[in-house]
């Protein structure tokens, strides 16, 4: 039989273990695993590592950042990177404009997408307002159209809930089998803390980290679960920075509730230090939670290790340097509080961990794999993706496990202009980006149309 | 040299130790402790122990409790029970009514306890407002006049306060060296479930129980001991009725945040069951946060046994039946809702924790008497209570441990038409209480004068 | 091209996910997965479920028992019942006679599984005696064979190593690469409680349970997990029976030691209660740990959900009932003590965790998988087998999901007389087995011939 | 009246409560406390402490040490130490000789004890032999005369017991109301270590604390508390290092076990940096447990702030520098192995809990009290001793909380000729010693005559 195209002796990486062997992708999926298979189109991927094209499943794009701010990237620009960083799939948050209905956010997104996209996409939902049309009909006619994901907020002004709304929109939830994703920090301990720092006059950039402490984080993380347990749903906490997080939700799994968990690059590579250089500098690295200190990326070593966070995404929320700072000039703003939060990471986000974690000896591939597409695939419901095996879509990528890049704003596709991993050394890069058969980046350069698509998702399966 | 009174021959009890020795007292106070003391009136106390006066920290009197609604006890009457079961110091919580200051609420308690009290009396506060006023002007004056505690409280609607609001009454206890008490229960979560117990009709009284599950205990004393941790402020968590909500005490602790922590009667005597008796019965036992099962109960008696408990309260809120009910009939409330919360125990407080603690053997009379005046002095900063010590008010109750009774409610002295332990057995009983050197119980009746007087308190001292 | 062998159309699970296609197999190993695979002989599989045949990774054969007490399965029958039971692998232990060597010991068992074998086997080691030739030579030679696991115990006279003991063969493994399993019971204080018991004439089987409770599992467990952190060493926790066992594990993780968990259906099905029945029927229950009771369960199953468990085995230890209860006549045992240890569960672990787990919708089809065969392969280093993918061995097994029944004695094919699950009820079951290719089960009884190997290891990865 | 001895004006503490008054005395007991005391001796006490004398409970004199190493302190020397550092009891431990049964070594202590002592002394036991001579016999014996309680060892080779030991001997404390004492180390996992190190070639001092680690601590506690369990009896850990240490004790409290915990000096003020002084000069740290790190230190203090700990003690344990390094010059020793464990301790416990614990405001003077006397009266049934009241024996320190001292072995009364606290800086010394009304220290010298008598105790109380 004759498939479109073979990539062949690569070592092909599963959850369940890796092969050398063939894949036969036909009409855009993989059709046939094995040794002696014939292609139109042939891949020599000796020495190479064949993985699922990374999910990332934690991206802001084209997002509303308050007045006069603008995101760095687009769907263009966002997609672009995610290839050039081994992603086939990036699942960006629809997040309404103040008055705008979340069904009408959703149609404006998704036509902003429409013809850009070098990646396929599937929408998470931000729900920052609990009325009877967005729960009784946006929400339902939304995850009914494959939208099975929402984001509630516990903190910043404006988009956080109160914990009556959050059991309101995990009633939803339950009612609809969709998943509730949660941003744990206790916004009023925060804006406690920032008050406070403000008054001393303890404005820098490095106080964003040190008003965002752990005892926040670690609160809200018990609260939402409680929560969880309380409305009797599943719940994923995203972007966990820390131990004592991360322990709020193991014992919230040893009561019975059912919690998924996911970090990111940050959370295992930078610090709140990051945040402390000289004059606005910091600010390239505030983000929300902060990172922390060594021992805390010890601790999200260790739960990456142990199996406790189910998926690793980038959190790529991206700006550029004089919006962080300020439109005019640095220094321009006068406090911490007002820059805007997050930090470009979509490129970068499979080498750190490749790297830091594969190379370094911590994870297997099959955990690299697990954590960042095959979990990613089946917690969301994109049933067709997240695997190399027979029937998924031919979502590939193949890595090159003895590269050793230095990582470098110059050779970044994102939108914005600097990355807070300047001259970080990785070993172990992706070389060449599948989409459904169709090669979207080759040794680090884009290629190809933007024929992502969006994916409609099943219900998430929370069996473990 | 001659005393006012000797108390002969007692087993002197103090957190310290049992000596069997006379108790010297001239001018109210503990003159000295010996063995060759002589007085003017002398009482053989031979065969009793003699303990500090009960101190009940938490105590509810004459509260205003919503329309139509009478709490069951004036000063006279709850003092006068308070002295009948040992006490000889009550702290009662000042409520304010709806628009009135808590200044104003002050004057208007004290005037109400004035010349009634057979105990001696010093007010918590209740802070139910967070304005300029109350923080800025009202707590400060307060504390300055010895009221140096208040109660915060994240469940009721109507008195709840927001994180933020929490963490500026904490604000206000740090900078004056006040102690801040919390009712921990997450109302949000409780509303969740108790409009859906409405929604199915469940109605029932024991609904009262099962919409406040232990998770929105356990809840709110983590965040509840967070907030403290980010005000850097000590913290009392009253009425602990469940093992893991005492474990977040042990947790905070551990990390350093100085958390006291008060249990009652109610948490190793009842459980849920005693709210699902027949009819409306159930509405007698409704209290919150409410029993819970007996294994619960272990928990608590095992923090009792280790020392996790610094206090041993009544959470004395006492309502006629008639008012639990609904005015006219039994039945004639439609919800669990609207039963006004609370039961009376301050006269049943002391010998139900003798009987079931130092009369079973689960602690010694040492614990007994932290527990229930000496700590409860130390902390509050009752400088003049709650130890049988040389210049102490001599305050002192003497018991009879070998006097069998059961609970009924036709010997109790309170201004309820029941009490909840009707029945129950117990082995060890006052048979004298002294107040400031005056008998004002003796064999089971009131006697003397109702010479109370409202005691300014020091700042807490939160050294362990 | 043509395989020797298809299975077409089969719901074919990994680790990774499930995929409907086919299977190619040639020369007894995976060829290909795909959709139009062509084979001499074609298995339809339409409607079951394509496992990766069971590896059964704690099974005792033909064990040395004591005097007058032969173990109820040699290998062609544990083997036989193996392959009814959907395995494909099983992994028995090699138990030197008093006096052996290892290496004598393993070449008799070797002659034993010759030609007997309808599965492949691969033998651990059993460490009794730590001496020079043992540690120095056996041991480094064996795994040098591909014997790279071994077992201590921390019970059972004659068999228990002291710490000291431990740390040498911890030692040894760490030095060699291979892994340290070990059964944590404390038989000091096991033997302290069983003299009390017989004492005290409590000589009946249940006592068996209650002479070793649950702390003496949790003690040997932390004990364990701390000798393998001195020794710096990855360590398997075989057969778990409790939740406090399974903390400590936990704990130990947390503390970065590497320590892999096994649980078995004993102690998800089975209470102590079984073993307190009428006369020395209890006997047939009894193993060690001893089953517990439901809440302990519920922590199992928590574990099994959670991921805390690596492997699910059967710990088959198989004897007839006369030898259990005394040869001549039930009750002709005076003492619990002298029961052999052990039951039989060969046959039935499989379809138990199916219906139990994947039925009852407890854990997923690839947890599954995961759990019975994948873990197993990997952890131990059966490299060729474990998973349905290119290249590994043709070890498959086709479950009917739908086929319910109840477990019998009559029906199962070991060499036991009864069977601790008899009645019990299961939906899903095997329906033919295939080892590298060729058939060993169909529709319930075992075919072809014995052509089962003895297959040698590579050393374990102990990487996550 | 008129007493023998009046101290006017102190600060009189108890676990209770501070008093100012005067403490009347007759006949060596405290006979009365009040204001107005007359005595034919006066003591003005104004601006000074009153304290119960200091007990303590763990101390090493003139105890067997191996050839040719002789014990720094005899009983002359070391109680004159204590009472110069305001001690007035202390309880060392009685460790027969090889071959010397337990009831011929007390005679043999109590001969050495007899008439040398300035403090009254209270012998624990050591069981290093477990026959039935000593179980059955011996300890029974001595036991009915007041030595109520004994320590076994879980680490040296030639005093630890194995767990089975360990059992029978709880089991006869369980019997017989005494209380067992553990030092809670693993011998085994130490000896893998240590073997490990000296054939690394590390040798030097520091390398005792790093073949000792904290896990090592753990485990030995996790195991002790687990055979207090198994055996149903209250059980003592003595000198705990660390955090994870105390853990373990507050999980087996949490389960109901009855474990009473102490801590020493060492381990709130010295470091494992401590050992690695230039030469040889670290010996004279060499303890066991060893010191730990400032983390740990932290740990511990937690535990004494929040009454995890019961009793604070010295381990007074005194080598000569010589001894410890080895007869004939530093260096001769060529293996930590073979440095006498111990260190002195007895005349400074006090002010260094006094100065860091008190004068810093880690503690009130009532848990200082609790810690240092009326806890270690209580627990080892001291029953005339620990407290300031009435019919106690009048046991009295006085101390000036102003006054600022430098530690220095020239001004210690000890045997040993080096103190580890060399330079330490402390406020608060006592100035003042009283045994039952006799002065013994006055202004850091001893008086008096050596009057102290062996005390014989009541069966322990473990009511909490």
């Amino acid at each position: 039989m004759q498939h479109d195209l073979v990539i062949r002796n690569a070592r092909v990486v599963t959850s369940g273990g890796v092969s050398l062997c063939s894949i036969g992708i036909t009409g855009g999926q993989i059709e046939a695993l094995g040794t002696h298979l014939d292609g139109e189109e042939v891949i020599d991927a000796r020495g190479l590592i064949a993985m699922p094209g990374g999910i990332d499943s934690h991206v802001h794009i084209s997002q509303p950042s308050g007045p006069g701010i603008e995101m760095a990237d687009d769907f263009a620009s966002a997609t672009r990177a995610a290839a050039c960083g081994g992603n086939t799939t990036v699942m960006p948050f629809c997040l309404p404009e103040d008055g705008q209905s979340l069904r009408d956010a959703v149609t404006a997104y998704l036509a902003k997408a429409e013809g850009q996209c070098l990646t396929d996409v599937s929408l998470h939902l931000i729900v920052k307002s609990v009325d009877p049309v967005t729960l009784g009909q946006d929400l339902p006619a939304l995850i009914a159209q494959g939208m099975t994901s929402f984001k509630v907020f516990m903190t910043y002004q404006g988009m956080r809930l109160t914990d009556a709304e959050i059991l309101q929109v995990m009633d939803v939830a339950r009612e609809q089998g969709a998943l509730t994703m949660v941003h744990a920090e206790n916004e009023d301990a925060i804006e406690f803390l920032r008050d406070k720092a403000e008054r001393d006059g303890r404005t820098q950039p490095v106080h964003h980290a040190r008003t965002r402490p752990v005892p926040v984080e670690r609160e809200a993380t018990h609260r939402a679960t409680t929560l969880a347990e309380v409305a009797d749903v599943p719940v994923m906490i995203v972007h966990v920075s820390n131990g004592a997080a991360l322990d709020e939700i193991q014992r919230a799994r040893a009561r019975g509730v059912r919690v998924f968990a996911e970090t990111c690059p940050q959370y295992i590579t930078l610090t709140a230090d990051d945040l402390d250089r000289a004059g606005f500098e910091g600010a390239k690295w505030v983000c929300s939670p902060p990172p922390r200190d060594t021992d805390e990326q010890a601790a999200i070593w260790a739960g990456l290790e142990q199996g406790a966070f189910d998926v690793f995404s980038s959190d790529h929320c991206p700006f550029r340097f004089a919006d962080k700072a300020g439109k005019d000039a640095p220094g321009a703003r006068t406090s911490f509080r007002n820059i805007p939060n997050g930090i470009p990471g979509i490129e970068t986000r499979l080498p750190i961990l490749f790297s830091e974690g594969v190379t370094k000896g911590r994870i297997s591939l099959e955990r690299f794999a697990t954590l960042t597409a095959t979990n990613n695939a089946r917690i969301y419901g994109l049933e067709s993706k997240g695997s190399i095996a027979i029937g998924k879509d031919a979502d590939i990528v193949l890595w090159d496990p003895s590269l050793t890049r230095r990582i470098s704003q110059d050779d970044l596709h994102h939108g914005s202009d600097y990355t807070p991993w300047e001259g970080f050394e990785v070993t172990g890069w992706p070389v060449r980006t599948i989409l459904r058969g169709q090669t979207t980046m080759l040794n680090g350069a884009p290629v190809g149309n933007p024929d992502g698509r969006h994916i409609a998702r099943t219900k998430p399966d929370a069996t473990p």
